[in-house]
């Protein structure tokens, strides 16, 4: 497997050449910042990478994909690899290679270098969005992808995370996506003040979770289950069913004052044994997928 | 702070000392088993753990709570730490000597060490639970204590572990459980087919999260809703509002096929996006969630 399509005489198998070293820096982020480049690691991450590069490709755009090594005996494994990594340079190498460039003791065999993935906010909603999750101040890698595969579960349209949030192509990050980051539009750096403003313009409602929300999610969606099934009671406060924007904070301090200000409600996951809190990507799960539940009815 | 309530001339500052090392070594589960103790570390965690234990000495049971070691810092930052720890040995610490004895590089200033707390089936079934939360196989410690935590939340009356899932004494483990760990009974080394066997002698249904599964779980919460709100409309294939014990699989494989032969239904959480699955955590979330709301409506 190499970018002429035929195979190679041997694998690359020196984990102190430069090629390789270049590599295990993309799990820095000066190195990415620099190189527009981050990584993929393990075949489920390469595998949604690649199909993601060659939908682009397909259509005429810029692929994902820049570079994939792979053993030989993870490509035994997945043949599939060989097909899905055409227009890539595609590379055997060692395990001990593999190892020197990933960020993982064990990276599973396969190793992709690819394209910064993100997009601008404005192409995201001018795609008329029913459901974004925001990330504000989100510090930690793995929160952070574990929501972003939360939200593609839930059938959010993009994910947006806030400048001051954790970078999501950091390895750890991508890896608790995984594969998610390549199947939803995500919009880094965002400001959330500008955010919710636009939002807004559009119609999009603007939730908070929050523990010392006055609105319960579950009275909330209890509400909008029955105007919707029996065709009456009260207006809810807010119709679920309607395009919203679920804003998360930081796993220790959760939305600072200024960003609950900005949301139209602040919307608490209930309680209902003795725990403290429920945790980042425990709260955005039970949030989104009761936004997904209601617009889907 | 010491066991005479005098407090201590100077802190513990040897980290080479023989408790010190004793206490360290409840990081790995031979001195655990053989001590019948494991390691609460850091506020939250030694919090509750030493409120159980005051609640257990005011009922005349035992304690939960044998040592308490803290430092200065943390003493000044959380003065009610001195009269919780009434009742335990409490020994002023150095931040080095904590270090040594902890798992994590930094733990907050204050390690509990705990005797086990986990409960026996029988006591648990005798209590009549509504819901039960049942790991099977389950083997990252961080995704154990995140279901624990999120099976608090959701008002779940026990936690079942079988015998090959992870020890929940792992300090990662217990870590992750952000002190619900203290908050709900939990039983350890269960086999799953006494467990089903018990729970059904009791009219308690089992239901198994699995992707696979025929019964999506948003339209059985939409029947059973359509139901209770209209009193009409067919009988729910399954009645969520009734006792009910959710069965979790392994995080890569889910459920083996004689755990999920064990269950009155095998249900999935609807995938609206692209991804794969859902990660345990997520997907055990959304279905205790599912389940304590049905039961409080």
């Amino acid at each position: 497997m190499n970018k002429t399509g035929r195979p190679q005489d041997s694998p690359l198998s020196n984990p102190r050449a430069d090629r390789v070293r270049d590599v295990a820096k993309l799990a820095g982020r000066p190195a990415r910042l620099k190189r527009g480049h981050f990584l993929a690691e393990g075949p489920q991450s390469v595998r949604e990478a690649l199909r993601l590069h060659q939908e682009r490709l397909a259509a005429g755009s810029p692929g994902v994909v820049t570079d994939v090594y792979a053993s030989e005996t993870c490509l035994d494994r997945f043949p599939e690899f060989e097909e899905l990594a055409e227009g890539t340079n595609a590379w055997l190498a060692t395990d001990e290679v593999l190892a020197a460039m990933a960020d993982t003791v064990n990276p599973q065999g396969i190793i992709a270098v690819c394209r910064f993935v993100d997009v601008s906010l404005e192409s995201v909603l001018d795609a008329g969005p029913r459901l974004i999750a925001v990330l504000c101040q989100v510090r930690d890698p793995g929160n952070a992808g574990t929501v972003l595969r939360a939200a593609d579960s839930a059938g959010a349209d993009a994910v947006v995370l806030t400048g001051s949030s954790v970078d999501i192509y950091n390895p750890k990050a991508v890896r608790s996506t995984a594969g998610s980051l390549f199947h939803l539009p995500v919009v880094l750096g965002a400001e959330v003040a500008d955010l919710v403003e636009a939002c807004k313009a559009r119609g999009i409602g603007i939730l908070a979770a929050d523990g010392y929300g006055s609105l319960n999610l579950d009275a909330l969606q209890d509400e909008n289950a029955r105007r919707r099934l029996t065709g009456s009671g009260p207006d809810s406060v807010y119709d679920l069913g309607g395009p919203t924007a679920w804003l998360f904070g930081n796993e220790a301090q959760g939305l600072s004052a200024a960003e609950l200000e900005l949301a139209d409600h602040r919307v608490a996951v209930p309680v209902y044994g003795a725990a403290e809190s429920l945790n980042l990507g425990t709260a955005a799960t039970v949030c989104l997928y009761a936004s997904a539940r209601s617009q889907r009815n």
